[in-house]
């Protein structure tokens, strides 16, 4: 059994590889203030491809996502740039809901972090 | 190191497994309006039912479970449809809370997909 | 493939380790009128590091985190408790919401449980 930390402060990881299984931690844009759900939504699916790839993997191998969005009537926007970013033939298991972040500029968190898992 | 997809779409896969563990998607009831917090429940859980089914197993062999609730008063009602359906003896480690989903009509997202593992 | 279950009773697990991953249910602390959210967290804490000892694993091994606020701006006070028990060098990939919980008397409710994940 072997555990790897990538990205490791004092409260947390930002990349934990278990066996063959990555797991990313929670995830949202920064300097939020005046970025569209669009715009957050690329930076944060952005941040995932380079925590995934320290993790040894890739989002043609991801297993799990939970995305959390400020409002979930933004849902539309969110998933235009999810749409565009996942590999097709490749998705993971998703759930979508609504949530409160812990920075109302904050729009969007996408639980591909704490939330996703990945294969690798 | 495995991975399989079924019910794979453009924007998410209902299942996912990796090596023997089993993803499923965050999942709600069709047509929610006018059906009760039960009736949507045992929806949902026949539809878990069936996903774990094409991903090689089924609900004695559930790991973990997150259900979200639209209004958390509602546990009671949601409770017992989920106590007659789970096997004794072989209960996933569960959470639950409320959280707002995409459509208000749909009251009950049960995170048995992307909120449930099972083994196979 | 290998499951065990700890403190299993008719509706959920509070421990379930497949294979060499080990996972918690949703942990929330008991008669919470009158305690402080650092009580709180103190007491959901204590509550994981003895679960995960039934599934034979301690915090120096948590993968991943979970964790719900009633209200997302106590985060610094759970922080400060949070941030005092996590092993240096060992911490989880963490997400932490906002999410209204079953009984509004308990602040917090910890995903370590049904969100955290610990290798053994």
């Amino acid at each position: 059994m072997t555990i790897q930390r990538f990205e490791n402060g004092p409260r947390m990881s930002r990349v934990v590889v278990h066996n063959d299984t990555v797991y990313l931690a929670g995830l949202t844009a920064e300097a939020t203030v005046g970025k569209s759900v669009g715009e957050q939504t690329q930076e944060i699916l952005a941040k995932i491809d380079g925590l995934l790839k320290q993790g040894g993997t890739d989002k043609s191998k991801l297993l799990q996502a939970v995305i959390w969005l400020q409002d979930i009537r933004v849902v539309d926007e969110f998933n235009k740039v999810w749409d565009a970013w996942v590999v097709a033939g490749s998705c993971p298991a998703r759930a979508c809901i609504e949530a409160r972040l812990q920075s109302p500029a904050k729009m969007i968190e996408s639980g591909h972090g704490g939330k996703v898992n990945a294969a690798r």
